[in-house]
């Protein structure tokens, strides 16, 4: 096969690529974002994302591993190891790179298959690590999806996706303010229990077999006083040692695994 | 107050200390190691460490704050900015930094005050930030015993102090060899469950109320054939996703909440 080439880091294309590489406004306001890696495009496409572009640098991808990607793509352009290095976030392995289209994550959008879903909400996380931990306890759980209230960064940050291992794309994630989402949840009679320390109870007490939403706020400040108002149980992980806060990842994958435990991991 | 002070980063006692912070063989060759930051500090003197030398940069902290450390400290120095700055690990907060005696972490040496213990082995984890975070889970949870298996970097890695929050001074810490740690186990009817996925079974079907040790391997590798020939039951956290992995502190974080909810976190 042959294919259209760019050898030069200064090509205009790849100079905007590295802007969706680099900026969150520049993915906001195109639409746009980058997939690094074999293993990521494949959970994408997966996931039903558009490909609008796959570049590849030939010496790191077979013509095997090239193919199963090319007839989800709009435009396949090989390029250098220069431009290659440009873009990826990573070091140099697998040889591919595809922009892809975002999508909304609009809250209205969200489908539920099962009558009682669980949802793991975050209240304006920061560290793209954490995001990240949190999307893949998210795919290991199968959770129905995941709320993102007032978010600090955007979905498509490169490191989110590499610390999610492509999490991201797995599975259904809707993004809004506080407001909005307490008002969708409490529309859809779906039990809110807030990791907080005040007015909790032991987080095993409680039953999530019903329609279950897991709400976690950031290790510093944890949740709003909004969503505190609006909880329809406080749950704490009782903490016995000497340090008095958990990782937010750790402690959202002990709370979402106890109510998988409660539904028999159905 | 008056203290004896340094000012020089070139002076010969501030070279050394730098030796400690950046090279684990300098570590071990003097039992010497560094702790940064007054809550760490705080906690390694609650877990009976010994301190050698105190440093501090007096803007940073009060005479309050410093009083409460000095009783414990065989010398207290004064540094100033530059100094402070050089051995510094995080950015110029808290403004003290102690010299403190390492511990031997020898097996034998365990001690357990209750007879059902709890206790979490982590075979070869690499990555201090992974260490730390079992840690901190391990503070969190009370766990009676860490065990690290096969080290691969020494406990005093100011990576594995800082991720950890200072809960490697607060849980009883033992490290060796494979071989040695199974033996040990087996000599105390300690049940060993393996987090594998080779002839596994559900986590949360097994009984964790008598003796137990939880042992986790790498997420790249998973745990060595020894460890799965000792296991009492190897157990599987059931992953419902795309994604075939965890993080190694979140799968932990799961499995010892487990114990602790069947044991009524007693």
């Amino acid at each position: 096969m042959s294919f259209k080439s760019i050898t030069s880091t200064q090509n205009s294309y790849i100079k905007q690529i590295v802007q969706l590489k680099e900026k969150s406004r520049e993915r906001k306001k195109t639409g746009l974002f980058l997939i690094e890696g074999q293993r990521e495009l494949a959970l994408a496409l997966k996931g039903d994302y558009e490909i609008d572009t796959l570049l590849f640098y030939p010496e790191l991808i077979s013509e095997e591993q090239l193919e199963q990607f090319i007839p989800f793509s709009n435009s396949v352009i090989e390029i250098s190891k220069e431009v290659f290095q440009k873009l990826a976030h990573r070091s140099t392995t697998e040889g591919i790179i595809a922009v892809a289209k975002s999508k909304l994550h609009e809250i209205e959008h969200l489908r539920f298959d099962k009558a009682n879903p669980l949802i793991l909400v975050a209240e304006a996380p920061e560290k793209p690590g954490n995001i990240g931990a949190l999307l893949r306890t998210a795919d290991a759980a199968n959770v129905d999806a995941v709320i993102i209230a007032n978010p600090k960064t955007d979905l498509y940050n490169p490191n989110i996706i590499r610390s999610s291992v492509g999490g991201v794309f797995t599975t259904q994630i809707a993004t809004g303010s506080t407001s909005e989402i307490i008002a969708y949840l409490k529309q859809n009679s779906i039990n809110i229990y807030c990791a907080a320390l005040q007015a909790s109870v032991e987080y095993h007490t409680q039953d999530y077999t019903k329609s279950t939403a897991i709400v976690v706020g950031t290790e510093a400040d944890g949740l709003t006083s909004e969503w505190l108002e609006a909880s329809t149980q406080n749950i704490i992980i009782p903490m016995q040692g000497e340090i008095d806060s958990m990782n937010v990842s750790v402690a959202a994958g002990i709370l979402i695994f106890e109510t998988k435990r409660q539904r028999d991991f159905k």
